[in-house]
């Protein structure tokens, strides 16, 4: 909204650039956005709020130290990926003091993988996203098993492939419907809020109210999409009859969440078509978050956001091919 | 021949891109083979070849509604992956009713994927083949886990890394050389036609053959190259010594038969060279269908197509930069 | 140095496509340094050396006859991987008959694979590399289980994610500085020449300095970085505590030489500030190189040089963007 720019245009530089890091979490180039993220995630703990700082800091600067363009940088593009590094170190890993250094040194890194993306998908014109934030994190979580300084791996919360499906499937669907008739609107209002919240690794309802403000204060449509694509995340999993836990805490919504942002509001003309074409982006990203989950489970790795990129990535190659949407590039 | 494409031309619009999409499983872009094969896949099972065409369907009416090139809807390339998609989920998971609903979700995300393909590879003027349907049903095969529909994820013919393979090497070797020296004519007769069927996922003589008269309408040395790859995918890993089963079901034969026909009939120009080319790529398929089988046993999924996939791929890149077969793109 | 050069020149052509193949394993266009590294490989052990030669002429031979550019192969482009692939599988698999007829396989293989990254890389002017030889390798590394020839899989010195790391941590820790304070510079000396010894598989100080003594023929810069690098994977992981056996192996340093010499030397302008980005290079090929290893070790397959050829895609494409490396390609 235009006073939210006014704001974000009266800022000093350097903290400008800063909180548009954040804000770009979800795709919100604006300073006020950015800034409503940074003390959400200070709400949601102290310990987050400072990973999130150390990481946008440390990875603007390198973009600065390295050379890359001020265009991008100023946007807040060298910034969202260094801000989800720091509190996704803090979530799966150990809290030694190397923790930090790790830090550092994976929010550097990601900003050289952000550049090298952005020149691997030039000719095509698609955003790189938060994919350096996941694959130098998933190459982190990965190497700690061989240092010394951490005495685990990373900690998921989701079981993978479990062994005893077969026999708890039929316990576990009487049971759940049991629940369902008991507590289906509580876990909804719950489960579409941490929906939100989770793309920041934030296990909490009033952290998801105001990322969701903070994005309306950008655009209302965004805000909308994010809402959505929180339901979608809670409505298709119950449908397909996914653990009950996982969907409460939000994890299989925050991938959808940046999914129908992405598709129906900031890389596609909006209209009722990419707002359709959104949902069955939403729909299928629940299917890829379930596959990819199961996937990396024997490895000990989370999906992260990896499966909004891959969703989000075949929808707009898809799309550059489409007459509706597509340009002659 | 020409008597098949008057046909293809006279068939009604609608009814002629469902059948092409079907014929160019074996990149036959011809309805009369098209159709051929469909009434083999139902010869094979009636649930196969109702599978197929409701997945030739999804993925050809997504193609029109999301707006993809009519010139290649009409061909038929957005209709080979859902007709592959269709047999494919229902050999590997359950057959429940959500098993419908995924054929048709896994169909439309098959057009996405290779819509986004086509964009991607464009620049390489490099077709997509059956990469789609492969790296769609992956997804959807790996996700099943986490959904109560679903009481056990995908089932494989073969081990994968046996634990047991050094005490068994000797046994089985002289037990193999027996059986070698009684069946070999049987085996090699059912392992070369079921070779072929087995690219649509059929285990039966009969349908190999009719594929095999289907890809003859449209080319000879079309079905010529067939026929060897599958000679290749049985002479070749009874020379490495591979597992008897799996090559008289003709598990080794498929991916070849296919690599054959890509690199010696349809994308480089046919002559002796091309020809010794893709049987150079014919063997190597088998080598590489043998580690992509290891390599994704853990995690329990079949290879699919994708070892045809790499390999033709490899060798197109490649044939770009030769004085023989490259074009100055 | 320019006497080398003039070596190089009066070689014959078979014989100086050759060496210079062996060369450019180190990015060394130049005969004397080659046979200097042949040489090397064959104190190191006759096998190995028999492998490496086998290896670049198989994959010379079949570049000529697929008809790849002539000034590529002058170059030695189409040697290096072979060069590679031989004693990478000698050492990683049995000494059987077979064994021959794959290494062969596979160079050919390894040709087909460089010429097919070429092309994908062409629009973005970066270097294809050793990935040809880390793709074939694990390949057929991986495919030998399901063959009767070969009685196990690849033998790993690494032991991957250690189910008893916690207990073992504490203990480890106070062990290993009492063994740092005795024989840290024997370590060191043997660690740092081992490491520049491992990028060919040789676990050998003389082979080491040798091919030290080859690089420095071409370029003292060259020689310079890899030595750097060696320091770099040596000092690093013993400052994140990783496994000493492996450390003193060089197991953690021939991935940072190469990424050294590649970033500090090779592909960008040679500056004090690329020696500070090759530096920043190296140290996250440590990282890469656990991260890669805990992540290949369920599935029995070792890093080769990957990590390297990760993080100097990375850096390269990434400086492609930089104000102070980049062009505007």
């Amino acid at each position: 909204m235009d006073w939210s720019l006014s704001i974000d245009k009266a800022i000093p530089k350097p903290l400008r650039v800063i909180f548009r890091g954040a804000g770009q979490v979800f795709f919100c180039c604006n300073a006020v956005t950015g800034l409503i993220f940074l003390i959400a995630l200070y709400v949601g703990g102290i310990t987050a709020g400072l990973a999130a700082t150390v990481g946008v800091i440390s990875s603007t600067v390198t973009a600065y130290l390295l050379g890359f363009s001020d265009d991008d940088i100023d946007a807040g593009l060298y910034g969202f990926n260094g801000t989800l590094v720091g509190p996704c170190l803090f979530l799966f890993l150990e809290n030694t003091p190397q923790l930090w250094l790790f830090v550092v040194l994976a929010s550097m890194l990601s900003t050289v993988v952000m550049a090298a993306l952005m020149r691997i998908l030039q000719p095509y014109n698609i955003p790189v996203s938060t994919s350096p934030f996941v694959l130098t994190c998933w190459m982190f979580m990965v190497a700690v098993y061989s240092f010394d300084g951490f005495s685990r791996g990373p900690v998921l919360p989701a079981q993978g492939i479990p062994v005893e499906i077969v026999a708890d499937s039929v316990a576990s669907t009487s049971a759940w419907f049991a629940t369902f008739t008991q507590d289906v609107t509580v876990a909804w209002y719950t489960a579409i809020t941490k929906g939100v919240a989770e793309v920041m690794f934030a296990d909490s309802i009033i952290v998801g109210i105001l990322f969701l403000v903070g994005i309306a204060i950008t655009s209302l449509r965004g805000a909308f999409m994010a809402l959505s694509g929180a339901i979608v995340g809670v409505v298709v999993p119950i449908l397909l009859g996914a653990d009950q836990t996982l969907i409460e805490m939000g994890l299989y919504a925050f991938n959808p969440v940046l999914t129908m942002m992405a598709v129906g509001w900031v890389f596609l003309k909006p209209s009722t078509g990419s707002a359709l074409l959104a949902l069955l982006a939403g729909i299928l990203t629940v299917i890829c978050q379930a596959g990819l989950a199961n996937f990396l489970a024997p490895i000990g790795l989370p999906t992260l956001t990896f499966p909004f990129v891959l969703v989000m990535w075949m929808f707009l190659f898809a799309a550059s091919r489409s007459r509706y949407w597509g340009n002659s590039n």
